[in-house]
């Protein structure tokens, strides 16, 4: 008896092009996958995960407190709060405005809070050429809404993705008068991957050439916290950025909310499109309309972050990081290897000339059964260099400081 | 002496010409204007607010309970935990299809968690033409990426979008065959504002209608918990609904997390793009790369949502407001008026023909301080129209329907 052979049903509906120009995996699983293939091979292997630059240490008791009493609070007829304001709660605006911008003018009103990745966010307004040093999300992001232009597959770059290289040759920081102009640049400092914090004197040229060009600089400071130098924790300690620059910055790093989720986006009123209407009036546009704000619970364990004794409490989480970092560090240059980052960054950058950086990767986890993060997985540039995360127990970070001197 | 003018910079960055397609400000700020100028006219007026559809009961202890619980576990080396998986904790996925979707055949891996509105995760693809009835933020959302056309000012309506208008005439459900076809068909049940529940033979005819034309339904589920009549709580209790449909939905509405923010979405293997690729790949893919999940802490409250004893709770808090919602019905048909919805959602739809439906806003607002939405504000096809919400303590409900019967 004949049947007929099942063919399932498909829609009429096209898949966005721009979808397919993504190559690969997100880097992130892919790490993962490697390491289930070598714990499949070494069952006994004790693997220490240096790699995907998670925060490991436990939140500070006064931070969790706080969300746990507001928490609890939506129990109760008086402290139950549904929808809450979408750029976030005014007190926890002004105390962003207050303790991290203080001295730099920033109002609260120029403040809005977001759960969703900084890139996803800006993507959203997608109507930006860019210029960006490898941030690996916005990338992806900018590529799925069409801004990136078309793939060259020689190359792995797009094509209406300008890429300034930043490494030991130029001191982390691009020849800015051999780059043509961009509607915006994407600027990370302290920088993922290279743990390099941007000087006083470079943010001052990346202010002017900027201004010079009309363009925006987007400023990743997610980092900031980490800066032990005196290097500028924020674009707007610079004269003039407010003219010229969004900063976008999170609790994740600084607080260890990468599982709570918070962060939030400066756009000051003085910066305008050509027309001269002030971005800030879109942005928050956009915030309200397409977003609904970040959890009521994380906003509350923000505030408690920024209280005095939470502030105090988490500069000392980042302390032993650092400490973590200085040991990575030492570990690395007694081995005579070009060790850049973990000075003002939780990362470390370390040089392999001539190298693959997946060898490199793997190369590391056979050997030491330590994960790295390979620098191409960040973009083209990152290639020859694997990073480190200095997030861990002082233990793991012991332990991995001694298989580097045994093993390789 | 002749001082220069201070003439302030400019980017040379173009305004996103979308965004200048947006029209008045967003709904519900509008409506608070309204209320601000109201009471600064009549300082002592008690107002009922029963405008925006926020959540007001107290959220179980048992949920409150396990947040907290997880939320304290953040502050120990054993429960400290930072990125979690970007789709969704793999419990909590299970507990979903298990409890929301059991019988109905969807799978934990079809299931990714999301705290941004719906409509920006979709808008985030943008790769489709949409129809859609009045769904307010999903609407500006496309308007924004640029899926909605050009805006026409007489009828307030965008050029790519193609309008179901849903009232009594059609006992709320489009005649599909005099639609023409569109990639995507966004659909609301129980629909928000009308508070109309669509039945299993309007489900099934909207099923048979996407599949006929290779359209995918986007099928917003978030008052599912409300529906009393046996009517479907989702799309996927439709035979064959697998292959033309996303369902989207949240804890919202459904546990009083309208602060808490986490909510769902599911693609089901078997919906394909016209060229056979699997839609939930690409999904799964902006997730991983776009969004970095929901917090952890609401996810922890979700998973407690499910439970036996939770979901008990909530079921009955939803009684609770849908008895608001018969007290508010009960009080509009003394009146003799035009009442639709409040049967299965806690929306009330209010008909006055010829009206316009702002002066209908303002008229309740002067009369008996009760703050209502106009059902302009939902699209064009609200004219004529008000939605009260039933959410709301008893004793002002009962006030409510009091000043109802005594003023108008």
């Amino acid at each position: 008896m004949w049947e007929p052979q099942l063919v399932s049903h498909c829609s009429k509906v096209p898949r966005n092009v721009n979808l397919e120009k993504l190559r690969s995996g997100y880097l992130f699983p892919e790490i993962s996958r490697h390491e289930a293939e070598h714990l499949q091979e070494n069952p006994d292997a004790s693997l220490i995960r240096l790699g995907i630059g998670d925060t490991t240490h436990p939140i500070p008791d006064t931070i969790t407190l706080a969300m746990a009493e507001h928490v609890r609070g939506l129990s109760t007829i008086q402290g139950y709060r549904g929808y809450g304001a979408e750029q976030g709660n005014m007190a926890l605006r002004k105390a962003i405005a207050g303790k991290i911008y203080q001295d730099m003018g920033i109002k609260a009103d120029e403040i809005l809070y977001r759960t969703e990745h900084n890139a996803t966010f800006l993507a959203y307004s997608c109507f930006w050429d860019p210029m960006l040093p490898w941030l690996y999300k916005t990338h992806l992001s900018l590529v799925i809404v069409g801004q990136a232009g078309e793939l060259e597959e020689e190359t792995g770059k797009y094509g209406n993705i300008i890429y300034m290289n930043c490494g030991p040759e130029n001191n982390f920081f691009p020849n800015l008068w051999a780059i043509p102009r961009t509607d915006v640049i994407f600027f990370c400092s302290p920088n993922n991957p290279t743990g390099h914090a941007a000087s006083r004197q470079q943010l001052k040229q990346l202010v002017e050439f900027a201004k010079a060009n009309g363009s925006i600089i987007v400023y990743d400071s997610a980092y900031a916290g980490y800066i032990r130098d005196g290097s500028p924790r924020s674009i707007f300690e610079i004269p003039g950025a407010k003219e010229v620059a969004i900063e976008i910055s999170s609790f994740s790093k600084f607080a260890g909310f990468t599982g709570v989720r918070l962060g939030w986006t400066v756009v000051p009123e003085e910066l305008k499109y050509s027309n001269g209407f002030p971005v800030i009036k879109d942005l928050n546009r956009i915030v309200c309309t397409c977003f609904n704000g970040a959890s009521s619970i994380a906003q509350a364990g923000g505030l408690a972050c920024l209280s005095t004794d939470g502030y105090q409490a988490l500069c000392n989480v980042i302390d032993y990081y650092m400490e973590n970092a200085k040991i990575l560090v030492d570990g690395f240059k007694s081995l005579d290897l070009n060790v850049y980052g973990g000075k003002n960054a939780p990362y470390i950058w370390v040089h392999f000339p001539g190298l693959n950086s997946w060898d490199v990767f793997s190369d590391f986890l056979k050997k030491t059964n330590i994960v790295t993060v390979p620098g191409r997985g960040f973009g083209p540039a990152g290639e020859e260099n694997i990073r480190i995360s200095a997030f861990g127990q002082r233990e793991h970070i012991l332990e991995a400081s001694r298989r580097l001197k045994l093993y390789l």
